[in-house]
């Protein structure tokens, strides 16, 4: 949906760093080789909850050619201040026993000690030599298990923060909190149709397809440079500076590119041992490289979760009232992303009387970490189930009823912000008059479902410089990793403000050192707030260009114009190539920097349809049409757009049906590899189908929005609405996968 | 000679890139390893002058492991455009065929063919195969037989550029000018005194301890990234993109530390040949790395010259009129310093009638590169030996005849321009209050001289950008590659203009897509120009600190003020770090860019005194004592300004004293080595004491004019004034070897 007020934005130029893609040279984090790199290798913990009586690394450390062998006993000690890290934060003395365990391992996979070798074979035998004492601990994983006064507790020492209240009482609730205005009571009371239901979801992981791997130097200067591929440069330099007990600033970062990260690349993992283990080994480079199982054991997936939901409605469709609890797994240490969710979970709706419950729960699990519009996937399964069984209840069209009740500019989202124009209403009404909608859906077994989704979207901060070569080039210096085609989103967006064509534009991402600071690449933020930047120094450099060739020129001061790419004066003109090249004979080279926070993001609303087949004597149930419409704001480029919804669409279709960590009852994770943790091949998907609808966000130049997190919300909600459409059962588990459906046709079945 | 005025200027702070260095850290060209990186090895000419009758490659390519086989065949045809090179430039045909032969081969060591493979051994191999067929030509090395019209030609094309006119006749001469003002044989007719002399002064090396290296990768975009040890990435990249008909942005080249440069380090050799061997490889890396032989053969050594100056003085001292003609060898290709020579030669004096004549001439001899005051060290040899004869001769002290006819403010040089403020007259006044001159020398054969010289000092175009981290620690971008000290100077320059430590910058030299255009770092403009480049930049991130500041602090717009490195306001203040702390939290990123080109570069001036004893068995000369003083304008780090002196002095004490080309006949170099290239060691010199004088250049915020270059210009002449001293001889050939003093001291002997 190409702009015809614009020359760049809405088109499709190839990508910057496509070329390096495709041919094999961009560089990863396991690409990074230093003169006398070492190997380290993490020991790990074979139980779920024990204590550490003792560590031996003597036989390890005695192994030849071992350098280095290390516990948390050789990592710093430090307090509670909070860390940033990405879309999340954490104290840093969790973080740091997260990383490596001290007293306790919390979960299957902790880490408790870690190798430097000169060779990686030699690193991993050396680990074998390891010995580790423990007394084991009854784990607990489930959820609702872990909130009783009996459970086994994980820190001893955690009390419940409570809406401002510190409990008394050791537990496993790191904290409760409560949105909430009108009165819930008087709302259902004024109800004729109340649907209340509790939903289960599983933990899952983002499925990154390359293993977390970082390369860190501890230099003789104390400085310590890290090479690792991250969705946040300059938040791995502060966690590492952090549990280091190291300024700031000696901690550098290299972004690696990066093979996925959904959220999940914006913790320190191997970062941490492989910087200690680097200054045990004089200075050496160490890297460390996971395994795909040390992955899904030991990073950051999200929460499994607990959702009750409660909504009433008069009988022409009016919500009345809308009451949700959100009980998140954190894992291992305080934070699960429940706040999102929380915010999430009815923020497409108009509301009057309104309250939302979130907890955070320590379960023996990984600590989780953000995925893709974190917590929003399991909170929205819930609300937009019980919407669609709402909108049966009171006899109109799921669309309808969604439509008649949506959010529009002015009205108070239940966490507390006012919306500024949004465009929810228009992607349901697009639903309605979409094809896939109004076309008849046939078969047996088969059904459609609908459902809505809400995504913040972040702004925050971003820097950026940039300098003009004779030839015309901008070198653009962005501290913004890319995830997703982000170097030809920012890009674009300086080519645009300049009035130039994208390849004119040679985007570099760069480390710590070389740009201003970054927030993290996440909470789709990034084209919004990034871009902001773009505009603006766009601004500046066509500005300063404007001034130097006047001078050149010898005419009067602030009288040449750019336009459209091309600098003129009273009917004398030249382009933009052409005053670069006369700039750089005759003036003072152009450059020029920038930093924004821009006040006003925009939030992002998609509406999704899907068609299903449900096979009733496996319980495999088969996506057959997809078609997801979502309100971007403005495709800057219009394929790299539809690529995230697609992207985001297909991981929440596998969350919906198939993706779950398994533990065993003494809290072993079983299918720890890509095998055993089914995520959806493309053999399993149709094509998805975008419809995107451009909304302009005011508080953005060229209305950017944010694409990527929000079409991940709704898929485990619309399908969970087509199985019922097609089976009549409404499931309330995910993964709603072949064995959930057949034990739900089951319990049916008795039940009938 | 600290300024109170300064806090960080004049003070000696331990260098930002000194643990690097002594550690082992810092990565050189020579460092460079990517993955899949092949070898190159250079195949050269074993003859002075010859046709190229045919290359056979065959051999070559066919051997096991060799991925490509090149030959100047492979090189794009290109124009005569001239092409910057530093302090040099030169057309691009004649840069083209100088790193590799296509018709002709015109030096010992001429590149003719290169060859890449996996295995170093393998390319050396290979080269070894390669069968070049030659049609031998008569040489000419010495420059004066080269002027003559029946010399051996080595560019049919070429025709002598004579102040405009263009001769008709093929030629060896590129190019003749003249500098003059004034009567020339009228003031030859008013002196009382004239003498009149011819100087010989050989080809000698810059001698640094690094060979060139460079790694190339030539993309599958079609961009070419090159990793190589230079003095100006931007020239590299230039020079690159013109020679391979590229578009300068499709060049990329990152600056590596280097281990020497001194003007040798401008010129692509190795890395043109590494990017075609990259092509020709499917775009694997190619690095070639020179050994020292081809270092000393086939780099830019600076021209072997003759120098005539006759000058002429009234009876009681005061110049009346002086003329020099300077024939410096260009060697293959056009393009000796002869320029810069001629502007050197006379330019310390007051002048009323002055010729000066300029001859670049071609000989079969490595293409010339600049070398430390380029041209200066042997045209001040002559002109500062003249002085000396000429000022025994009116019977004056050396140094009162300099002082009487030294030029000052308001002066004109005899290549134009008008001085500004300088101190060559404080230079010599402390020379002559000095306590080496006062005291007397003592001993046989023993003698004392002096001399002076001057050093434009360049200007020139610097950029740069920086960020402030949340912990106050200043991130500085520069493009100024460090030859000898400049992180130190320039993050010093920085760190006053903010009024913090200058441990507090974090400087970094990044690649040419990573900054705006800078300049190379010669013509001793680095520490001038890139620091005002940094003093603006401290003015600017001072400026954006406090209206940030101000913001946060919700005081009115302009309130704030920062200085000695405090923001204050109504007597609220707060450090430099605080603030930073502070805007971290609570506003956006403090960055920003700055490019200067800064109109009043101030020239160096300096005076050398120099003690010597002769021994008139072996003809070999000792360096007793030898003190050097200099105007530096302003020492922002002094030991680094006196380590630039004492380096300056050390490398003109070889050139006076040891280092020569040694050419056969037939134009083999028969001394291609460091055990024969005799460059003086620890064990030849004396402590080289340094005096510097402050007169601050008013083109800059504090002062500097530069300091690296003009000590190199005075050591000869000051030497040769001393041998006269001490022996009556007056050498007027350099090197002043025991060879040369022996063969004048039978000489003059003979004509006894």
């Amino acid at each position: 949906m190409a702009n015809s007020e614009y020359k760049v934005i809405g088109t499709r130029p190839i990508r910057h760093d496509g070329v390096d893609k495709v041919t094999g040279a961009a560089k990863y984090g396991a690409d990074v080789r230093l003169t006398g790199m070492l190997h380290g290798a993490i020991k790990r913990s074979p139980h779920a909850h024990a204590v550490i009586k003792g560590v031996n690394t003597d036989k390890a450390a005695a192994l030849p050619g071992v350098t280095a062998v290390m516990t948390g006993a050789d990592l710093p000690a430090v307090s509670h201040e909070i860390v940033e890290m990405g879309e999340d934060s954490v104290a840093q003395d969790y973080l740091s026993a997260n990383v490596m365990a001290r007293d306790k391992v919390l979960f299957h996979g902790h880490p408790v000690a870690a190798v430097a070798a000169t060779e990686l074979q030699t690193a991993l035998d050396a680990i074998e030599l390891i010995e580790v004492e423990y007394e084991l601990l009854e784990p607990v994983l489930d959820i609702e298990e872990a909130m009783e006064s009996d459970a086994p507790i994980l820190w001893d020492g955690l009390r419940t923060t409570s809406m401002g209240e510190e409990g008394t009482e050791p537990t496993n609730v790191a904290s409760h909190f409560r949105y909430e205005f009108g009165d819930i009571e008087a709302g259902f009371a004024e109800a004729d149709h109340i649907v209340d239901r509790i939903f289960h979801t599983a933990m899952v992981h983002q499925g990154y397809i390359e293993p977390h791997s970082s390369t860190c130097v501890w230099r003789k200067d104390g400085r310590v440079e890290v090479w690792t591929a991250t969705q946040g440069a300059f938040q791995i330099r502060e966690q590492l500076a952090s549990l280091l007990k190291l300024e700031l600033s000696q901690v550098k970062v290299t972004p690696m590119e990066i093979g996925g990260g959904f959220g999940g690349k914006f913790t320190c993992y191997t970062d941490l041992p492989a910087a200690v283990l680097s200054r045990m080994s004089g200075g050496r480079p160490v890297k460390i490289t996971m395994s795909r199982t040390e992955v899904l054991q030991a990073t950051g997936p999200t929460s499994g979760s607990v959702v009750k939901v409660k909504m009433g409605a008069t009988s022409d469709g009016r919500l009345t009232a809308s009451e949700a609890s959100l009980i998140y797994e954190a894992g291992a240490v305080p934070g699960s992303p429940v706040g999102a969710g929380a915010g999430v979970i009815l923020a497409p709706y108009k509301h009057t009387n309104v309250r939302i419950d979130g907890y955070d729960v320590l379960v023996n699990k990984p600590k989780t970490g953000a995925y893709r519009a974190p917590g929003g996937t399991n909170a929205a399964f819930a609300s937009e189930c019980v919407i669609d069984e709402l909108a049966k209840k009171v006899g109109m069209d799921p669309l309808e009823f969604r439509l008649l009740n949506a959010a529009e500019e002015g009205d108070r989202r239940p966490d507390g912000p006012i919306y500024h124009r949004i465009g929810f209403k228009e992607t349901v009404e697009s639903a309605i008059d979409h094809p896939h909608y109004a076309t008849p859906l046939e078969g047996k077994h088969r059904g459609r479902g609908v459902a809505s989704g809400f995504w913040f979207n972040g702004g925050g901060r971003s820097s950026m410089s940039a300098s003009v070569a004779a030839d015309g080039m901008v070198n653009l210096m962005e501290g913004s990793t890319d995830i997703g085609g982000t170097r030809a989103s920012i890009a674009m967006q300086l080519a645009e403000s300049l009035g130039i064509s994208s390849d004119m534009i040679n985007p570099q991402v760069v480390d710590t050192d070389a740009v201003g600071y970054n927030d993290g690449t996440g909470g789709s933020r990034v084209t919004f707030a990034t871009g902001y930047a773009a505009w603006d120094l766009g601004q500046k450099l066509g500005q300063q260009m404007c001034e130097k060739i006047a001078e050149v020129w010898e005419v009067e001061e602030g009288s040449v114009e750019l336009k459209d790419g091309v600098f003129s004066h009273n009917g004398k003109s030249a382009n933009f190539v052409e005053v670069a090249g006369e700039l750089a004979s005759n003036s003072t080279p152009v450059v020029a920097s920038t930093s924004v926070s821009p006040p006003q993001p925009g939030p992002a609303f998609s509406t999704h349809i899907v068609d299903v087949e449900v096979d009733v004597e496996t319980g495999k149930v088969q996506i057959l049409n997809y078609t997801a419409i979502q309100d971007v704001g403005m495709a800057i480029h219009p394929s790299y757009a539809e690529g995230q919804i697609q992207g985001g669409v297909v991981q929440g279709i596998g969350w919906a049906l198939n993706e779950e960590y398994i533990y065993s009852d003494d809290g072993h994770l079983v299918n720890a590899s890509l095998l055993d943790y089914r995520m959806p091949t493309a053999l399993d998907l149709p094509m998805v189908e975008t419809l995107m609808i451009e909304v302009p966000n005011p508080g953005h130049p060229y209305g950017v929005r944010g694409v990527g997190e929000v079409p991940i919300v709704p898929p485990a909600a619309a399908i969970g609405n087509a199985i019922a459409d097609a089976t009549g059962m409404r499931l309330t588990r995910l993964p709603m996968s072949p064995a959930t459906v057949l034990e739900q046709q089951w319990s049916d079945q008795a039940c009938g």
